[in-house]
């Protein structure tokens, strides 16, 4: 059911190259279009724009413009994470130089907006415009936050999950808020369908963090504790910091500032302390919850209910990870 | 009668500072856009709407999105160049560092198309959005051209030409010619205020290769010779390059080609050949041509005379080098 939808994005994507001159500036841009991946936000600006007409390639400029966005965001996260891979291929940066990847990126962004302005909705362009930039602006702001992070010693959970909703969520559900609105939705449709997306994407990023640490590496088809070795504040962690003992909390933060030497060693030990605490089940318990609430907006919507199997099926796909 | 326009820009500008969170995405925002700089560009775009409207202070969101631009091209073609200084100033990626630079730089190109779209123009927003995107996307284009030519040895005149257009034309003509989209103005007259613009801008980066070489560095403002030591491809080596005998080619670019030890040696060589084939009364006349043209779009336009006065004035300052 999803592979139609995929297909249709693939198939526009695919009659819309990046052409232009000079193609130092653009072969990296179709470069990364074309790396792949699993094209969750447009399926989802599709599917939510199916809810409410049944002719979704009219959606198909607005799934692009979003996809180009993720991948603008992708290019230079990579740059500022200096992050050599990318789906399992070089980044752009590496593949290039930074430079080529700033400026391609740049240009990326403002395709964005030009696929954006090709969609058929002459009394809301404006409307979903505003939306996408409010987005696109959180989007930056969450990427900072991170940033910050690594610095600060004092993260607290409502920030994390403050930090989390920017930088991934808010990207899912303005995907399906500007489908919604681009649709005809009503204001309260396209409020749920947002909360749809927010809650979707904070469960799915805590998700994340449980299987980087506690997942089956071939499930997962990566190495398990990267987020570890990195040292990075998840979820797991800031939990463990705040419900562990004195003792606990000061040997979370004696791996945390020193210099992984022996990765095997470290990711053993904290893991270890991870699961005396509970902290797998405390954090599949909050995942719950943001799952949960996911689910009862799109309940909500006021829509014949097998109009809503499809993103159903997506989400239930994409929290048990079989997406 | 510029002081006007800068003060109303400058007041605008005051009134809507980068005060969102984190602050460490939005204070090198704040610092950037408030160095300064002549304000050109939303100068530019207040005289073209007000030679169709009076109101000019309706078109102060378009002048700020336009600005905000200019300012992200800076920072981030700044990281490219490695720059350290702008305006006498650090800056963004020394002052802070360059993961900082490029994700303040892309929340103002965020920014820009939330200001752009907060101008009172409901039947032509869509299409004046379209006009920033043509422009953004060129001004991305020339920064690339601009990068390609460092290592190339064969640019050609006309692709200088074409160079300079896109990297510093095309945002002062698109500046017109929103301006004039926004106040209403007809088609033939919209078109006539971008080539004003675009044959200004022209003109004006002729001036500059000119000055950067054979200015007098007190009436310029800074030293003399910045270009030839750069190895950089003006209009006047390219031209040199053309006319020269093999001779003359041969030295040049065995200059260009040899790292600078003795800038002032160099400076004086590659300054006395130049002379020697008359390369600053060319260059001077190639930059009449475009002045010229320029003026004739200007008086081509259907607003009564005094209307014209002022953009006539803001002109001729800036390619008497006096504004």
């Amino acid at each position: 059911m999803i592979e139609s939808y995929f297909k249709a994005f693939e198939a526009y994507r695919a009659q819309h190259p990046f052409d232009g001159e000079p193609t130092a500036l653009y072969t990296p841009v179709n470069y990364i279009m074309e790396l792949g991946g699993k094209r969750l936000r447009p399926i989802l600006a599709l599917m939510g724009y199916e809810l409410f007409n049944p002719n979704y390639a009219a959606a198909l400029p607005l799934a692009y413009a979003i996809e180009i966005f993720h991948n603008f965001s992708l290019v230079h996260d990579d740059i500022m994470d200096a992050a050599p891979l990318r789906r399992g291929q070089a980044t752009v940066h590496t593949k290039w130089n930074p430079n080529t990847a700033i400026l391609s990126g740049d240009v990326m962004l403002i395709y964005a907006y030009d696929y954006l302005l090709e969609l058929d909705a002459p009394n809301r362009i404006a409307e979903i415009v505003r939306v996408f930039n409010r987005v696109a602006r959180e989007v930056c702001e969450g990427q900072q936050m991170d940033m910050d992070f690594e610095t600060r010693q004092d993260v607290s959970i409502p920030e994390y999950l403050r930090m989390i909703e920017l930088k991934t969520s808010v990207l899912i559900a303005g995907a399906l808020e500007m489908a919604g609105l681009a649709a005809g939705a009503s204001e309260t449709d396209v409020r749920h369908l947002y909360e749809f997306g927010r809650n979707v994407g904070i469960a799915f990023q805590l998700q994340d963090d449980i299987l980087d640490t506690f997942g089956d590496p071939e499930a997962v088809g990566k190495q398990i504790g990267g987020d570890i070795v990195q040292n990075k504040k998840t979820y797991l962690i800031l939990k463990a910091l705040e419900i562990g003992s004195v003792s606990d909390r000061q040997k979370l933060e004696s791996w945390m500032n020193t210099p992984t030497v022996d990765a095997a060693a470290k990711i053993a030990q904290v893991k270890s302390l991870l699961q005396q605490l509970d902290i797998q089940n405390l954090a599949q318990q909050r995942k719950q919850e943001f799952q949960d609430l996911a689910f009862e907006h799109l309940q909500a919507l006021s829509v014949p209910p097998q109009n809503r199997a499809a993103l159903e099926a997506l989400a239930h796909g994409l929290l048990d990870r079989a997406f």
